[in-house]
Order: C-alpha cells, then structure tokens, then sequence
C-alpha cells in the first residue's frame, strides 16, 4: 500500500495541528527539530525546571539548608507531590506518596496487599506480559510471605481467580505492546473473588484517564518520568485507598512512616495516610525536579490528552499503512482505541536497524528486542505533523537495503 | 568554669585555622557568615554543583533526553559513584552501589545477610541505640524472614553472639551521642560466632576512616547527604564484600540488577557485582547531584579528615568547657578519641529553646529531643574559629534568663 507523500496526508496533519487545543503546550518543553516518540520511555524537559532547581541548590539547599526541611517544605514534599498527581490518575487527595523507585513501590504494594487479603489466601497472579521488575519483585515478595506466584495473560485473569487467590499484581498498559486492559473490568472481577488488585500505571498515567476512585482500585504504583516528565529516574508513587490505610503494613517501615519521625522511639507506630507509603529520607532533588514539571499539567484536562492521543495513534496507523512498503511492518497494538494506550507498536524483523537509521535521521523511538519498534504518542508535545513525519521517515528507512543487526 | 572570650581561645583558633591544611576547602562550599554545625545532618552546598546540575538538566535530559542513559553514563552511574565513595569508606573497587534509601538498603542488607548466614541461625541482633529506621527495618525483615530481633547494646554484642546469631545490624557512631563503636573489634567477635555483620555508616562516612576492607566488614550502608554533601536525601549506598556477592541474594530483585536488564525476561538472573544491589531505575537527578559533590573529596586523605576532626571537637569542648556556665550542660560525646565520632552531643535540660536561640544569633546545630544539644564537625568546612565561636555564643545564650520550650 505504499503511496507517495503526496497522497494528502501532509496537508491533513497540518489541519490536525491547526485545530489542536493542546497544541500550545509543545512550547513549554525543551524539543529540537527532530520528532521525539520516546516520551512513553522518557518525557522531554519542560522548559522552566532548570531554574526551579537551582532555586532548590542554590537558595534551599546552600541558603537556608537544614532549615528548608521545614522552610521550604521538603518534608512534606512526598505527600503533596502525590496530591500533585493523584487528578491524573483519578485519586482524591490523600492517597498517593511519592518517593522511591517503582520497583520499591510494587513491593511494598504486592506484599500490604497480601497481608490485607488476609490468611487462608496463597496465591498472587501476576501478569504474564509484565514488564519484567513486577514479576521478578512480587516472586520475591511471595518467596518472604509465602504465598505461591501464578502468572496469568491479563484476559485470562477472571478465569484463573479463585478462593485462594489473594492479590492480582497488573499492568494498565503492556509496555511492549501498547495494549490497555480493562481496569474496570478486571478491577470488579478480582473484587468479586474476595482477591485486591494492584495496578501498574506506568504506561498509562499522564496518557490517558486511570480512574483509581471511580473504579475502586486497591492499590497502584506507576513511575513518574514517563507520560509525567519527572525526569531521568525520577521517584515513582503509591498509591493507597483510602478504606485500606488503616491496616495497609507496609514491609519497609522506615522512620519516615512514622506516626512521630521525630521522637525517635524505638518501637515502630505507622502515620496515618498516605505518609504510611513513606519509607526513608526523600530524595529532595529528584523529588522537586518532579514538582517543577507536573506544572505543565495545570488546567490540562486528561480526557483532552486522551481524545488527542488515540487521534495521534490512529493518525500514524494510517500514515504507516499508506507509506510503508507491503508487509514489512506489523502493527502489534490494538485497533480498538479501547484497548489502546498511547504508543504504537511495530513488529519487524530487522527492528534495530532501523530504529538506529530512524534516529539517525531524527525520529527518536525505542526498541523492544527482539523485533518491536515502539513509538510513544505523548499528547502535550507531539504534533499530527509530527506523526506524519515519522511515518515517512519510516517508510524511507524500510525501502532502503536491509542492514544486518549490530 | 565560666571565662571570658578574653581567655586566648579564640587566638589559638586563629593559629589553629592558620595551621589547617583542609582551610582551603571551606572555599569550594556555599556558607554564610554564621557557623554551620548541622553538616552531620545536612552536609553544605559545594558551589559548583549548580552548573553541573544545569548541565545534567538541560543538556543531558533536555538535548540528548533517551540516549543520556548510554551517552552520558546515566545507566552505570549507581556503580560507578560507588566507586568514588569506596575508597572515602575504605572500600575497593566493585563493591560499593548507589541508590535508593538508607532505610532500603538496611532491608536488603539484612534480609541478604540472613541469607547467607544460611539454616539454623534464627537471630538478628540490632543495636539497641540504633538511628529507628534501621529497628523498625530489622524488625518488618525479621517477620519476613522468621527470624528474632534480640536489641542489644552495641557494647554488650560479644556477650549476646551464640550458635544462633544470623546477623548483627549495627552503627559505626550513634547519632546522639555521637560515640564511635569498635567496628574492628566487633566485626571479629561477630566472625567468630560465625555470623554476620551489617554496619550503618550514615554517621561515619566521611568523617573518619571506616576501613570495610581492612577489617573484613561483610555488608554496609550510610547515606551521602551528610559529611559526603551529596544534597538533601541524596541516595544511599550498599558495600557487598566481594566475597559474599556471588550469593548475594536481594529481596529487591528490580530489573536494574538482572544479567541482561534489556533482555525483558520473565525470569530473574542477577547480575555480577556490585550491580546486584541495584532494584529500579537510579533517580538521575539526585545521583548526579552527589556525584559532581563528590568532586570536593579530590586530593582529601580520610586520615587528615579525622586528624581535624579530633582537634576541633577536642577544642569545641575546650571552649564549652572554659566558657559555659558551670553545670548547665554536661557532654554525652566519650572523650577518649577512639570511642568519639565527628560531633558533639550536650545534654541540656532545656535544649529546645537554646537550639532555638542559637540558631537566632547564627550557630546551627540540631536537637535530638527531649534534651541533646548536637554539633556536627565538618573537617572540610568548619574551622578552629567557627568551634570557638560556637561555644562562646552557647554560654551567651545558657547566661541568659531560662525561657520555656516551645
């Protein structure tokens, strides 16, 4: 089906564009002339937090020092961060904490739910398509606790639950594959089996609607420089519903979830909320970095981001079917914007050749060995324009002679 | 034994500073005019950490944003600024990992050495005057893991050693009192028993020599934002001896520590090294924060750090004791050199409103309630005249009428 750029595409693209009421956000982040659809791997920097950080190095940390865990509320920074993200994922404040890596976060979540799911329950099912540190994490959890690892496809979840079943351990979005599951759906079923769920929103917060109230989600962790543009590495979050706080007894109980981190007794008494998820001392200049960069979601609405990034993947869907030679690449993510998320996903045999030409020539996805192409659609910055272009620079990339891998 | 200024302390530390080979350093931290004693709590700002951090920022996630995880070392940072703290520990190469919290890394740590310590060997012994968090995280590993926490006084360790102990979770210096244990010493009778030791050298790293290597210490950790400056919760850090890392075995297992990370496999394989520490994606920005503050260390030999370490508490006490009013604070901090850390600790009956009114008239130390008075000795920022004046304003402010705490 290949067809020539002037097949109208281009000019559709620019109309797109045109009538885009995100458009006007691209100009808060740092981007070149190249087309970034790495976002789903690492969000662009948004332009103002360089000098946000400095105020952090320069006046909190190397002026008031000590005094700005107190003065300028870093203290209290995991938890208002979490209030920070909590409308993107559809949480009423008080029940998402920042701090800690995601990987951390999954543990403390599969092993509090465990114990919440209570005695008589052994067995946690974890998605068999996960990305790998949930898997590898819930089996050791289950090896400290004793319960017995079940890995199970996501459709096949409602299945596989059963009396015994004490946590459900699920990604919202397949990181390979781009594929959303229904969070509601499994959400009920896991419920009616007496089982609680823990929800990865890696791939999905900041892409499109979570409703973790709405939907009665238990538990949920998610990292925050993806879709969020927290930066490299930045700390990941938990979050707890409310009805669980009160008995959510977290494996790593460090001082910071104390009721009185400050009398430093030796017997352990948890706060209460959200503060509960805390573990050590917050990592303050990772931590702020990220507060600096939520701004760009203020008076953003996530079913705006979510109308604009299903028009962006269908859009490049389209413009890989029309400019791509027949039958060199497939596209593994769902058709049905249900079960989409925010990236597309290409199978191709000689996938890493041609990411590494495709971003030799300024069209930056990733790869996912040993033959998926990905390409993340981060709605606040990515353009139909650039859908388009990326598209075209594909289709060029596959008519040239196929280079072999590195 | 109240004397006034005018008893030749403050000429002696002018001679004192004049003499100081490390007076140089003060220069490459942001300080104000008063006299920082908090740097056993929040070590100060270097000041070229800024640009470097602007730097990280704006070119490294701005401009280059994915490929910095290889281009610009992020990816092999954790191990790599373990390798510039090891030697500031005593540590060779390939054993010391960055990331996480101190409070996480005391969770592996234990649980790991556990492990090791194999079947049969049920006891953790824990220092019964720990920092918590390390209690509180001994005792959630400990009901994991079926084994028993037995608090012990860290003198009373090589009584408390039998056929039982697993593992021995201690402080290389007591946050309070700011005494220094035998880490030598107690790390043979722990080996003699058969079992392992764990040593949190939060308190200690950066402020005298620790020697992991010289006396055979099996597992460590501390944090880097105190006498290392590394910036407010900068990460922590893990020191696996090599000779136990081939069984190291993390309750952690993130896919930051596999074999072949990017491989994506289902099942866990850990990696070689020091990497096996890891568990999820290091938080660049703070990571690189502590890495650029590191540079301070350049050319500092760890024995010139403790040889003024020695003399300005030495001389601090001096001060106190020449100035301050008889009877109005007593020091918890041993004389003897060999069982003192790098500060010093003053009972006070009413510590909170002398804190508070030092702080006022520019001498920031910290509180540890209900009645310690701590001053941190940086070696590399604080200086003979800084010690005098410190205890001149103290006994200025126990001279004035008592005022209720707060």
């Amino acid at each position: 089906m290949s067809e020539t750029p002037h097949s109208g595409l281009a000019e559709r693209a620019a109309a797109l564009d045109a009538a885009d009421r995100l458009a006007g956000r691209r100009e808060l982040f740092a981007l070149d002339d190249g087309v970034y659809l790495d976002g789903n791997s690492l969000g662009a920097l948004p332009v103002h937090v360089p000098d946000r950080v400095r105020d952090v190095l320069t006046r909190q940390w190397g002026e008031l020092r000590i005094r700005s865990w107190d003065e300028s509320g870093w203290w209290t920074a995991p938890e208002r961060i979490g209030d920070r993200i909590a409308p993107l994922v559809g949480a009423a404040a008080g029940q998402v904490v920042v701090g800690d890596s995601t990987s951390v976060n999954v543990f403390k979540a599969v092993v509090a739910a465990g114990r919440l799911a209570g005695e008589g329950r052994d067995e946690i099912l974890v998605d068999a398509t996960t990305f790998p540190t949930d898997g590898y994490i819930a089996a050791s959890a289950a090896r400290l606790t004793g319960h017995r690892i079940v890995p199970v496809e996501p459709a096949d979840v409602p299945a596989a639950l059963g009396p015994r079943t004490a946590v459900v351990l699920l990604n919202h979005v397949d990181y390979r594959t781009g594929r959303l599951h229904d969070l509601p759906g499994l959400t009920g079923a896991v419920h009616a089996a007496g089982a609680l769920v823990v929800w990865d929103l890696c791939h999905s917060a900041g892409a499109l609607p979570v409703g973790l109230d709405e939907h009665g989600v238990d538990l949920a962790v998610g990292c925050t420089y993806k879709y969020l543009n927290g930066g490299p590495g930045s700390p990941a979050y938990l979050y707890v519903a409310e009805r669980h706080q009160a008995a959510f007894d977290s494996p790593l109980p460090g001082w910071n979830s104390h009721a009185d981190p400050f009398g430093m007794t030796p017997g352990y008494a948890p706060a209460d909320g959200s503060v509960r998820g805390r573990v050590g001392t917050p990592d303050i200049v990772s931590m702020l970095t990220l507060e600096a960069a939520l701004d760009v979601w203020d008076g953003v609405s996530v079913d705006a981001v979510r109308a604009k990034s299903l028009a962006l993947t269908d859009f490049f869907l389209e413009c890989v079917e029309a400019y791509a030679p027949a039958g060199r690449v497939t596209s593994v993510t769902p058709v049905a914007h249900a079960e989409r998320g925010s990236q597309v996903a290409l199978r191709c045999d000689d996938a890493e050749p041609v990411m590494r030409r495709l971003v030799e020539r300024g069209v930056v996805g990733d790869l996912r060995r040993p033959d998926v192409l990905r390409f993340g659609f981060t709605p606040l910055y990515v353009g139909f324009a650039d859908a388009e272009r990326a598209a075209r620079v594909l289709a060029e990339v596959l008519v040239l002679p196929r280079e072999q891998a590195a």
